[in-house]
């Protein structure tokens, strides 16, 4: 259970504050009206800009990546609930230096609308504003938030490739569509053993002992199936059973990430990371880059995503470019 | 529940497997007889070593910080349980260059007494071992593994210090010096909502619903009482109350580290960091540094440990130079 926390409603808030204080060289947070919103506290005259949100529970997702190399802000909403266009247009001002910005937004139907009315709103006021798509999970077709596939643990990638193509100093154009390819050439599917719940509440689902819920989302919304329990081996092995079916046909060298879900232990994801990187090496592939961690959570929810990016000389070459974030540092 | 397992007899070394695959360019996992134990993947001729170890169930802690700027080796035991001095023995051949190793030892019966034997029969093949001991756990006196105080998350805080003394080329004299010295000057007490779980297994101790164990230790044993579960803030309340009483009189500057204890989410951690600092300011220390996440973990146990480092210029320079890690990376 999420236990640690004062007020539920300050629950957002407190953990941005928290941030900052910890990070004051990197992330600025805006908490008052008509915050929050999170920015950089680094100078980055001339740079495309980058923002991210959507609810907050996900976390570091996507405040945790906001500093040189990856995002310029980032607007969490309140627990599973999308951000409303205000704060999101703060935060388009706030981080726009005249190069432009490009939003990253999730596949949930409220981010689109309320991420879609922010740019209207911004470009009003001459702000030009590109919009790049998540849909990464091939766990099921539609959703109860979403037309088309959600948005997932490919997201923390598209962040980093996106924010070493702005970094280096590509205009909108060419920020957009690395992000954009990036964004199609990435695979996720996960599995949980237990529900995440609420600060101060419930389960956000219920999974009877000794389930597992395949195909999760982040937000507590059904995947595929529940199904008894199986090794580690043999969930990771469902995932990439279906994650090598979407592959491009010209995916060979792959950046595989293991990303726990909020209350996995460290040396489970290690352990699954193998399974998954014997599995794929065992049907041909090449790993050329790996990234395991908690990145893109659904509150304390204990489970795993594998997310399968098919690289190319551009992508890579983003993916090894430095970044410092207070949830993820990268050494060139 | 640890629930992302195979055979609960490989967890350790399916773990270790999967670090090697996804960090190659930083450790080197031997698993087989008289392993299991981790060294670093590059050279390091002419620099003093360090090796830490002890029960699994705590990672990242040790193996995730094996890389440039910290650890040279370690050497995980089964979970909760000592390694022998057999693999302690193979993992300081094998990091020692001629210059010695440290041995970086949390204060459990099982470890000292293993870690001691090791030492001696490497002095016997002409291999210099020196000790640090780590026992920054003020919750307690004595507990079930322990006469004195118990290790617990300032251990990470000590591994960086000494890993930087290493780098820059201090000799053991100097290395050990500087890594006694942090171990001094560090203070640490714990809190948990939820017991731990092993792999297959049951929780490690139980918890009654809304109660909280005050003064916990990472392996299942008593800390000083059960409680009511209050809020974040008053958690950590608690804790600074405790820790302020020991630091030393010139303590000023502090390096505060908010540890996850495994099942706690990156945003619990953040909101208590707030607490923490907001708390420490309002006594009148100086925030210098800071560190927030789940670095010495007990399984999935759900809780926060509060660590408090008294710095000096030492301290911090040593703590400001850069390494690269599996689990911790600083960009100096």
């Amino acid at each position: 259970m999420t236990h640690l926390h004062n007020n539920p409603a300050d629950f957002v808030t407190e953990y941005l504050t928290g941030l900052q204080l910890a990070h004051p060289d990197l992330v600025v947070a805006k908490v008052q009206d008509p915050g929050p919103y999170v920015t950089r506290a680094d100078h980055h005259d001339g740079e495309v800009a980058l923002i991210s949100g959507g609810g907050a529970g996900h976390e570091p997702l996507h405040a945790g990546f906001v500093g040189p190399g990856m995002l310029h802000g980032a607007v969490p909403g309140p627990i599973f609930t999308s951000p409303p266009p205000d704060p999101i247009l703060a935060a388009i001002r706030a981080v726009d230096t005249g190069a432009g910005v490009v939003l990253i937004v999730k596949n949930y139907t409220g981010d689109v609308m309320n991420f879609e009315i922010a740019a209207e709103l911004a470009a009003a006021e001459g702000i030009t504003c590109h919009h790049v798509l998540i849909a990464d999970d091939v766990a099921v077709a539609d959703s109860t938030y979403t037309a088309g596939r959600r948005g997932v643990a490919g997201t923390m990638l598209v962040e980093k490739i996106a924010g070493a193509a702005a970094a280096r100093g590509d205009d909108i154009h060419a920020v957009t569509q690395l992000a954009t390819h990036a964004a199609q050439r990435v695979f996720s599917m996960g599995v949980a053993t237990q529900a995440g719940s609420r600060p101060g509440g419930d389960e956000t689902f219920h999974l009877p002992a000794n389930a597992m819920e395949m195909g999760i989302g982040i937000h507590g919304e059904p995947g595929r199936a529940q199904l008894p329990i199986a090794s580690a081996d043999a969930q990771v092995e469902q995932l990439v059973d279906q994650i090598v079916c979407e592959l491009p046909a010209d995916a060979n060298e792959l950046l595989v990430f293991v990303n726990g879900m909020g209350a996995t232990t460290s040396a489970e994801l290690y352990l699954c990371y193998r399974a998954a990187h014997e599995q794929l090496s065992a049907r041909g592939y090449t790993i050329e880059r790996s990234l395991v961690g908690s990145y893109v959570t659904s509150l304390d929810m204990h489970g795993v995503q594998l997310s399968v990016m098919a690289l190319d000389e551009r992508l890579r070459d983003a993916w090894d470019a430095p970044c410092r974030t207070p949830a993820y540092t990268h050494v060139g």
